[in-house]
């Protein structure tokens, strides 16, 4: 299935499911299925059509007939010379399988994925000096003054290398078919994320890791100098354009890592840097993920009125920046980040796992501002922005509880009780066209619209298939259940045949896996496959 | 490797990691790792013994000469006929495994099961209405004045021994060696649990519900009567003793479905109905879920000082009580709650899908109040305590986040800050000896002591080996991940060799699902093995 094969348009047939392209205030969102064809150029991995007329294999012949199109896999002889070679790769409805547009996860740090699952009791700021940093420090060597860092991937760490592939292996294995990714400050290695995410297929933004502030980063782990910062991340910029000049895959982020590791110096340069660029680059970083670290910015930082208004005075709230976290936002900052048009990544699992509260998502969209997932991996145990969309959803159930939210929840029992709950499509929504804008690719990627890159994953959720004889009557040992049923579930969603698809769409919202991943395409190339 | 194998005993042999019997007040609780081997009676499935002296082959087989036992399945010729024979079942080192007590869910509705993660965006009082009572109703016909239900299990409808049998087969692949479980109104489908528990092996608590209060509860799903509730649940406690008598595996449990469906008669004679037995028997139901709950009550009942004052008065309040949610409990209550010695089944994975708020578990365990863990099948999404164990941890890091938290939560940055934190140990703890004590058998399960049942689980995390060629190197269009590996990971947990045995039991605890249950036993029976 290689986009490279002797073919012009693959042809996906089957259920698609995606949600709408913007949310409308007045009506709920709610998820948009269609059933037919959708065809993709094998020349570029964009959607060129689509025809939900299709409802049996007599009209999908007609419809291969009507464009000349015949199906590469079961050409046979006698097809006239004129006709248009296509592949044909079908969602199967038995096994309640639908395309989903891929995955955006919009913050990740790549490097810290080995200590997944690893963070103890502590918060933001202990757990950055005891986890995050050392794991960090070892895919390169700490710079020495008057060195200057090699560009060359191939001189990164083999360890690092692995584990960069490894992380690549798991998101694609996920779903997710674009990553904003975090490095560390090491230049080959970050280069070498560059090269992984392009040669497997993964779209990407990669950012090296400025921090200079000798004050807040540790000794073993930093960049000597503002100078230093900005030249290494030149370096990988240089890099990655070189990779991929015209950015089909993979991009440079400029990414300073958060306020507190960079001087005034530091900030400024890179938002000069990013902004020296037609069109600018991109930026990413933290914001207000803990109420301690927005106390240190304050102490840090006296001359800014808050913590976004730090990023705005060195230019670094743009269109296209991406704020990770965003959990204590006061109102003025919430009235910056939009005027500026500044970007949000919610990362609930991290944000559950740290202990460092729970954004206010709600108060977030009603304002418009642009909001995506995020797993924020190793914050975030799990690379799964499917895990990120429940944590949404159930960070939202109990934000109603929480003692500084104001926002969506008036009186109880009022008309608006409960507005503050992501919905199952909401959070589906942040997962694939919010990340899209926050990536600020929200014309290419998130749904099926022709003329978007087929990034998408195909999920199946199998078949319970129960009936026959009733389990009293089976003996001996070996568990009876459906689940031996060769035509059974697959991985942990039980589909009894009772539910409407929307309800089989909540189903794998709350049950699925990486099991239920089927394959995976991005820009119409096969990037992954179940075994 | 059935119980009634032709061997004496079963050998286990690896690596066995516990909680230990309780935790202690001075120092945090920590996991326990002992290797070496531990054997079982195949005649009754408790352990008789062990060993910690084991750490390589020879000693192994020192030890095995020592008892004069042979491995059933390396038997050859000239063994002395006076051996005894064993069956070895080993935890391989090198693909991470280890036995772990099997998983106790402390409260589970088995008939919700098909609404897995259908829920919306409802609370407690309307789920109720929407989706749970429609698919309850299901498993039998709502009785007519004058008839008796049958207790015969086969007239059961056939979905509903479906989706029983579905629910055991679930519970059991995900490490649950013991649940207790609420069934419906209906006599001949709860009936019929019993009798798939017990034929599967699994150990369960089974409950037929009681609710005649017509005022709450649907005209088409409910006891007729008071003396209705009664008889039908005297019918089951009779079949189930009947069909367990020394209630081995399976024990009745009187169930009251909560304060607002029963009319005080039913409370009363259902108090009187558990003390009436030798001992007495067990009681489950709900507490506090809901805020809008506990303001129901409070109206229903203006009798009763409190939501658990109205169980006190019937006597419904004792050391065999399971009261599931306690999320808003006053400070009386929990008072009562403890000097009646009743138990909590702590359910966060419901508690945040329905947005019932957070429990505050650290103040019940310094109260010593004993909790469990319950999955809350189908307000909870998940049949999975390890699930259930992970949002333990993740509510309890939000809990200091919350409006009427008070309990352990003394002024930031005091000795004290974040003590609600539940650690990985913890939730672990919670999960297995918590659940034991729930249950009252802490003496019985939980643990590898002698004396205990073994009812455990074999974790298997597999290996990640990294290493070899730079995948900087690989060429083509497959992932080159070491997902690819033949002697990979397990499921979505990434050992990378670097890690400490805690660090394994973390990753597990936080990334394992269902894949990472190798086998699982119930009183030394497999009665689950991963295909």
């Amino acid at each position: 299935m290689s986009m490279q094969g002797d073919y012009h348009f693959v042809v996906y047939r089957g259920t698609f499911i995606q949600l709408p392209r913007r949310p409308t205030d007045s009506t709920p969102l709610a998820l948009q299925r269609n059933i037919g064809a959708l065809w993709v150029s094998a020349h570029d991995g964009d959607i060129k059509g689509f025809d939900w007329g299709i409802t049996d294999d007599a009209s999908f012949q007609n419809f291969m007939q009507l464009h000349g199109w015949v199906d590469v896999d079961s050409q046979t002889n006698g097809v006239a010379a004129t006709a248009t070679k296509v592949k044909v790769v079908i969602a199967s409805e038995e096994q309640n399988e639908f395309f989903f547009p891929g995955f955006i996860d919009t913050h990740i740090h790549a490097p810290q994925y080995p200590n997944s699952g690893l963070f103890g009791s502590s918060t933001l700021l202990d757990w950055l000096e005891t986890y995050t940093f050392p794991v960090e420090s070892g895919f390169g060597t700490q710079p020495t003054p008057g060195s200057k860092q090699e560009q060359k991937p191939e001189e990164a760490p083999i360890s690092a290398l692995h584990i960069y592939d490894q992380v690549v292996s798991r998101t694609l294995s996920h779903g997710t078919t674009c990553a904003s990714y975090f490095a560390t400050i090491h230049v080959p290695a970050t280069n070498a994320l560059a090269v992984l995410c392009h040669k497997r297929g993964q779209r990407a933004f990669i950012g090296r890791v400025c921090m200079d502030n000798p004050d807040f980063c540790p000794e073993y782990y930093k960049d000597l100098s503002a100078e230093d910062s900005l030249a290494a991340t030149r370096d990988t910029i240089e890099f990655i354009h070189g990779l991929d000049p015209k950015g089909r895959l993979v991009k440079p982020i400029v990414t300073p890592r958060f306020a507190p590791t960079c001087s005034r110096h530091a900030l400024t340069w890179l938002g000069e840097l990013a902004s020296s660029f037609t069109p600018p680059l991109h930026i990413q970083t933290h914001i207000a993920e803990n109420k301690n670290e927005v106390a240190l910015v304050r102490e840090l930082f006296p001359e800014a009125e808050s913590y976004a208004a730090v990023y705005d005075r060195h230019n670094l709230l743009t269109p296209r920046t991406i704020l990770a976290h965003a959990v204590h936002l006061s109102e003025a900052e919430r009235d910056l980040v939009k005027s500026r048009e500044a970007k949000i990544s919610h990362c609930p699992t991290s944000n559950a796992a740290l202990g460092s509260g729970i954004a206010p998502v709600r108060a977030y969209l009603d304002k418009g501002i642009t909001v995506g997932l995020g797993t924020d991996v190793s914050g975030g145990y799990s690379p799964s922005i499917l895990e990120a969309a429940r944590q949404a959803c159930l960070s939202s159930r109990l934000l109603g509880h929480v003692k500084d939210f104001v926002d969506g929840s008036p009186a109880a029992g009022g008309k608006d009780e409960g507005r503050e709950k992501l919905s199952v499509a909401e959070s589906l929504y942040l997962a694939t066209r919010g990340g899209a804008a926050v990536v600020g690719m929200e014309e290419k990627l998130g749904g099926f619209e022709v003329g978007m890159a087929f990034d998408a994953q195909l999920v199946q959720l199998g078949n319970a298939r129960m009936g026959g004889l009733s389990p009293l009557m089976v003996n001996g040992d070996v568990p009876a259940g459906v689940l031996k049923g060769q035509d059974g579930p697959v991985g942990n969603v039980d589909i009894f045949g009772t539910e409407t698809w929307e309800e089989k769409v909540q189903k794998w919202h709350w049950s699925g896996d990486d099991r239920n991943v089927r394959a995976v395409w991005v820009r119409g190339r096969l990037v992954h496959q179940r075994e």
